[in-house]
């Protein structure tokens, strides 16, 4: 088996250098973070630092980072009617983007009739005018809203600080899943008028199986926790921490904030070439949400007549690692539910395939994944048919 | 700073060196394990290893365990009304025994209406003879109940197969929090009767932020998952799997079930010298539970007189980690529940030390602490007054 060529970023990103070291040296540490001792003081310092780390990532305070064992925890964890601010203790409904990642569209803690859907835009952009007329009817009911930075599928990143603005205009809490957008664009919590922001550490090159919800302010508290037990997390999370995964989260975080500028710049490179090497291969193909503002990596694109399934498995043996969308509910073959709330048509939509590229994706890997692209996808090698010949 | 005493393991255990190693080439692997393609597939293959090995640790089937991201998620998945079996869908109240952990205690997502106590024995036994009168008049309400296999603080191990069998007469099911017994003592599954079963990877070597819950069967089925979202975990518990730490979680479960013999005799033998050695610095020393079975590695110790605080700060100056009963509520100074359940006063509660052992541990690590228990809190040095003094 010669290189392959691992395209499938957004789905998980390989463990960046320096979260692989911290991990390392983490190995090492003996206690018990609740545990006074030196041993269990050792533990908790660097635990501490590693919210400093992640806190800076989105220009939060380091005491209102929750961390979780990954997005989807941090999601159902925020998406719940109790909590609680100041002048009010409880939130009556949630209303949810259309194409948001499956653990938001679950819910959380709220019951089916307490959620309502925001439509988006054929380009996959958040329905701004449905969304303001709604608030304006809910006024005084206090909300929640739950839309996403950037979506994970089509990379199209949502006007997240209009929709704060007319949040807290009808007096309502905005939940934003910044899980895919975090380390690829920047991600100020308060630039964006978050109330609580969802961050996934293997999304940006720290470890599978950590994540953080993190708070804009003090006066915002989760009066009941998803997991109960211990006081960790200041009450809001119990459990012993996941003391090396934390410690990877935070070296994480500290080299894409570092890396930031530099890094989206060359992605966005890489992701022209390809999507300029896609449409070279066939006019017909469709790339989405390219008239809106997209993540500097990701590319869904669809050829008519093409089905994702088959060209994915092609696109696997010859070395290249890509995705039909989400990867994070498995075994499913089902039209993607972003593309369905955009009005994109079960026969295009069963045909997309993403692409999504990170600050390590070589020319060469670029280039195995469009030569295989054109012969085992669109067969336009010589003397071989290909998926759309 | 010289050599340190790590004798809180019941707290958290070091990583054991075949964790480690299986962690570290786990670093390397790059796919998400839901993503179909060869990158995903790999990381697949490892869960599914590490699946199989935690399951033999309890004698259960792969299929049947649910990894979490740790005991306490693990609890607090478990108990919930809404577990089904083929004739049942739902459990109206859970009985919980008064010395289980925090987590347990909590009570899941059963509301505290719903929740009854189990009491225990001055020897920190559960209460047989008070269970069975009370699932008698339960009978045909199917009730949930659950009772850890062994206690964390006292090391007192709890007549699980004798409350599954009252439990299951009466309908009910057993969950069993085996999180402090598991890898210290034998955990069958089939042998306890247990429904339900927690384990912690952290406790027995493997890394912090990765536990289990296994089921004793097929049949069993949690209709509300804990953490909502993609597919994960056969649909119990969504999000992108730790593959490190599940990877490491797999490599503990087995080492500490091909060692669990020799471990555990070995243990024994080196808690039977800590005990002596407590004896002799002082007569007064209560050891508690100690004419109930109890693990090989815990002895829980007061002497009147002796405030545990203040021990713990002297005995860590000397270089000794030990802990006040449970680890995991941080910065609280309150009399253990256990304790106080077994009907110990306050004043003797709040002196108790806490002293964990290991497979590891060495004979100098024995001498560093039961030097430092008679010079700083005995006062048993020449010229120098102890606490005790």
């Amino acid at each position: 088996m010669g290189v392959r060529a691992y395209l499938d970023w957004n789905a998980t990103a390989p463990l960046r250098p320096q979260a692989r070291r911290a991990m390392e040296v983490a190995l090492d540490l003996v206690g018990n973070p609740s545990s006074v001792h030196a041993d269990g003081r050792a533990a908790r310092a660097r635990i501490e630092t590693a919210r400093e780390q992640v806190a800076s990532l989105v220009g939060a305070q380091a005491r209102n980072v929750i961390f979780t064992s990954g997005g989807t925890e941090a999601n159902t964890l925020a998406l719940t009617p109790s909590l609680a601010t100041g002048e009010r203790q409880s939130r009556d409904r949630v209303l949810i983007s259309s194409i948001e990642h499956p653990s938001v569209r679950a819910g959380g803690r709220y019951p089916p009739q307490l959620r309502e859907d925001v439509p988006v835009t054929p380009e996959g952009v958040v329905d701004l005018t449905w969304l303001a007329e709604r608030l304006d009817e809910l006024k005084g009911s206090a909300p929640m809203v739950s839309v996403m930075l950037a979506n994970n599928e089509t990379g199209v990143i949502q006007p997240v600080a209009a929709v704060a603005e007319r949040t807290h205009a009808a007096g309502g809490l905005l939940h934003v899943d910044a899980v895919q957008a975090a380390g690829k664009i920047p991600c100020d919590i308060n630039s964006l008028g978050a109330d609580l922001l969802t961050l996934s550490a293997h999304k940006l090159g720290g470890p599978k199986g950590v994540g953080a919800l993190v708070l804009a302010s003090e006066d915002l508290h989760i009066a009941d926790p998803l997991i109960k037990g211990g006081g960790q997390e200041r009450g809001s999370r119990a459990g012993t921490e996941n003391v090396v995964g934390i410690v990877g989260f935070g070296a994480a975080a500290r080299a894409a904030l570092a890396g930031l500028a530099e890094e989206a710049a060359y992605m966005q490179r890489a992701r022209d070439r390809v999507e300029a090497g896609l449409r070279a291969a066939s006019p017909a193909a469709v790339i989405f949400g390219t008239e809106a503002p997209r993540l500097p990596n990701t590319t869904l694109v669809a050829v008519p007549g093409i089905k994702a399934e088959t060209a994915l498995i092609a696109l696997d043996l010859d070395g290249v690692s890509v995705s039909s969308g989400s990867a994070c509910s498995s075994g499913k073959v089902a039209p993607s539910h972003v593309l369905a709330a955009m009005g994109v048509v079960p026969e295009l939509a069963l045909g997309a395939v993403r692409v999504s590229l990170g600050p390590t994706t070589t020319e060469e890997e670029i280039e195995i994944f469009l030569n295989a692209w054109m012969k085992s996808v669109m067969g336009l090698s010589k003397g071989k048919r290909g998926l759309a010949a």
